[in-house]
């Protein structure tokens, strides 16, 4: 029979930082009590990381003895073997002797050999000790050793789980692998599947009818990138088709419980996710990209469409060449402060004899339509389909300057511009937040100009509270009018009022 | 080469009643023009309908003109065989020849005669036509018959489509589906999937794989309760495994513009969608309980699992029992003014020699905690946790009363309180709204006394915007005050504040 493991709070602490309420934490251990479900695992013992990581990723003594007591099922954390050696014990072991069943241990194959002796040392403290190593859909092809070497792990190891880190192997895959693995090891298998081609289930099943002894789901799929199969979704399955026992009250408060993290969370997969699954693009870049930077949607499929072709960039052009240089440059944002004041701000540029604008988005680019001075747009992300809705072909009559070659993001220009488009040769005044197009902006005006940058709509965001895009937004336009203050040994000035307080604001009513 | 059809609006309809913005729409056919899709089904043809249906529910001719003139790929409209019959061609059909390739009828298995012969007339007409049977699962064991017709299609017919109507069938069941079909016809076969158990992608792959010459899916997977496979999904599986051509570009555009819709509508799998798949249980009871109603989560997977288990109820009570009437009775909602109002309602009851109040709603139960005459409590839904919540056994002190039996949603009463639970014999005032905790609390104050009956804590909405659960319980409310007039000749008196004009409001202050 294979025995079931759910991995929500350890897989699922990538949305979370490892934080979860203990409403939320008493209900799932309430509920895995009733149904039938063989080992939780918590989530991860750790050395003290630089980035942040919650209650459970570290299990601290105290956590797992509660959990202990009002568990019945066995449990297991996990180790990184990539941030952890046998010397570190002392420290992440020792203390949960007796606490916890079993050790998983997170592996690269690259560190097959320095994990198992790592999970030998787990072995001899008592512990079951199980592998979790990933991308099962390259040992064949790239990692051809590994297989030869499971033989090392029948002497001592309790599982060797198969990670299906992708998220894109297909049944077919796994009946192959499973095979090639039975014929290398005695140690008993598990398989971790990640559900972005929503194969989850159908793979664990596959999985189960060739008798691996261990599989893993979580709680509503939580889990990182687009998360895993469904535990609620395998045991619906099981109840139906194998007649397993499941309490589907119980079930319906587990999810209940995970149901406003999910709101919140929102994982899951979508094309991005299906793109990086059928293509063997890693999760953490995709999840990077999806949750916690302002990347749109396309930029995300073109990036992902970029990477699947090998191709380093989709488009290539001349570099910028600046022949004259400007007296000044005005760099326009997409403030609304950039509109309110356009009459007087026409009339500071209608005094100037060599002046040039950038467009740092098109966003206001309407209200500006009827000037003729030089006019540049920035190009960056999704800025190709706002120039296209904002001027289009008939106004548009400037140059698109594009970021260095080549672009995570990959590039997106639209036909009519083409002729008019060059990229930057390089960024150099600072080194973070290179892909916004502030950054763009403001290196094209140090490039255009050795006079005056000012910039216009850079509102700021008003009020107590901000989402989560607004404070993201700002710290890193902060960050960069702070470098440009680096570089140019003076703050950038701001003609239109503003909210960050690293711009000067000089208003435009002084100087017309 | 399976060619793939996309059923979007016709199936995505049932989520907004078959109205989409031009915007949505324009964008759509712009994507599938580009991507490799064979064939749009638009909607229904359809004879004036009772319930509201929108564009697509009747793609009037100037609908269907405007998308065949902007889109280059095959066009179908779907027909429901129940409601059609040759004689509607004149209105239905004639006015799209020309306008549309293909008539898939939607069918009923038990219907199958009637429905050769409305395909026949179809194709007599110059129309490619399909059928679209439903309960593939089921065939086999309930509709062997159907299975031996099919041979009458090969002579007319262009498709038949194999529909998973539940969204349970396995890869295992599609290959023995398809051959059984494949074994008594030469038509062609097509595959609809629903989404229930993630099973959307395999069993599409499957039927591909046996070589069907149709597949559906639609754009983010949008369609009658948990849905269809998503056509993006398909799509990046075919790119990736079959070197199929994708403009993945084109495919985010039109992800994007389907997107708001998910957000409000929210459709996709969930437990009780799995569990209707898992378990054969129809979409369209478990899609109304999920979106349209008020029903908690729990009480629908208790609901799916009595049906599951063939129970038409999970448990049964003896019948209320009506020894001594009151002289009056106190109906308590779960608004505010009965806690606002405690101190008087209080020293009402107290001046009654021969009361009784009924929560019906335990959610005000706390503020009356310290009263001795006789209480009952509504239990439907989830009224038990409520009651465990906010009374608990050891201050429950009273008598449950649950609807008439069977009760759609199951029962849950706390074993505390099981001793001193009954039912209602009948809820004889009204034909509506019969699992309402104020139908039920109306019925026992009638049954409980012949004098006054009053209310509190039915305090209404205020504001001009509602929000949609509240217009709904606001319009069940009324109904079932109206009905309570109808039955008793007077209106229902309320002594405590209330903006539901189906009161009449009798303060409480006059009778202390």
């Amino acid at each position: 029979m294979t025995k079931i493991l759910d991995c929500t709070l350890r897989d699922g602490g990538y949305y979370t930082n490892w934080d979860f309420n203990d409403n939320t934490v008493d209900a799932y251990i309430q509920a895995m009590n009733v149904l039938p479900i063989d080992y939780l695992e918590l989530g991860y013992r750790n050395n003290p990381t630089k980035e942040y990581m919650g209650k459970f990723g570290y299990c601290p003594v105290s956590v797992l003895k509660h959990i202990r007591q009002n568990c019945t099922k066995k449990l297991d954390v996990m180790l990184n073997e990539k941030s952890t050696r046998p010397k570190d014990f002392s420290a992440l072991l020792k203390p949960i002797v007796g606490l916890v069943d079993m050790i998983r241990i997170a592996i690269d194959p690259n560190n097959f050999d320095r994990a198992v002796v790592l999970a030998k040392a787990v072995k001899a403290m008592g512990f079951e000790v199980g592998f979790n190593v990933m991308y099962m859909s390259k040992w064949q092809t790239e990692y051809p050793e590994l297989l030869t070497k499971l033989g090392m792990l029948d002497s001592f190891a309790d599982l060797f789980c198969m990670v299906d880190s992708f998220g894109g192997v297909t049944p077919e895959d796994v009946t192959n692998i499973v095979k090639v693995v039975r014929d290398n090891t005695k140690c008993p298998i598990g398989f971790h599947g990640h559900n972005n081609l929503q194969l989850g289930l159908i793979n664990t099943i596959t999985a189960m009818k060739l008798n691996v002894e261990y599989v893993d789901a979580t709680i509503l799929g939580m889990g990182r990138g687009a998360g895993n199969l469904n535990m609620e979704l395998l045991l619906t399955y099981l109840n139906a088709h194998e007649g397993m026992q499941v309490d589907f009250n119980v079930l319906g408060d587990v999810i209940t419980a995970f149901t406003p993290l999910l709101e919140k969370h929102q994982w899951g997969t979508n094309l991005p996710y299906m793109l990086a699954g059928a293509n063997r693009i890693p999760q953490k870049e995709v999840m990077d990209w999806v949750t916690n930077r302002v990347y749109s949607f396309n930029s995300i499929v073109r990036a992902l469409e970029n990477r699947k072709n090998n191709a380093v960039d989709n488009a290539q052009f001349p570099r910028l060449n600046v022949e004259r240089k400007f007296d000044k440059v005005l760099v326009i944002g997409g403030g609304n402060n950039a509109v309110e004041h356009k009459e007087a701000i026409k009339e500071f540029i209608a005094q100037e004899k060599n002046i040039a604008i950038i467009f740092a988005t098109a966003r206001n680019a309407k209200a500006y339509q009827d000037i003729t001075i030089p006019i540049y747009y920035i190009l960056v992300g999704n800025e190709g389909r706002r120039l296209t809705g904002n001027v289009g072909e008939s106004k548009f009559n400037g140059t698109c300057v594009l970021p260095p070659y080549p672009r995570t993001m990959g590039t997106e220009v639209p036909a009519y511009a083409e002729k008019n488009t060059v990229e930057l040769s390089a960024v150099v005044f600072t080194d973070q937040y290179k892909d916004s197009v502030t950054t763009i902006a403001l290196q094209l005006a140090m490039n255009l100009t050795d006079g005056g940058i000012f910039v216009i709509g850079y509102d700021g965001y008003p009020g107590n509270v901000l989402s989560e895009k607004e404070v993201s937004l700002t710290n890193e336009n902060k960050t960069i009018f702070n470098a440009f203050k680096e570089a140019r040994g003076e703050q950038l000035k701001s003609l239109t009022p503003s909210l960050y307080r690293d711009l000067e604001v000089v208003s435009v009513y002084q100087y017309i």
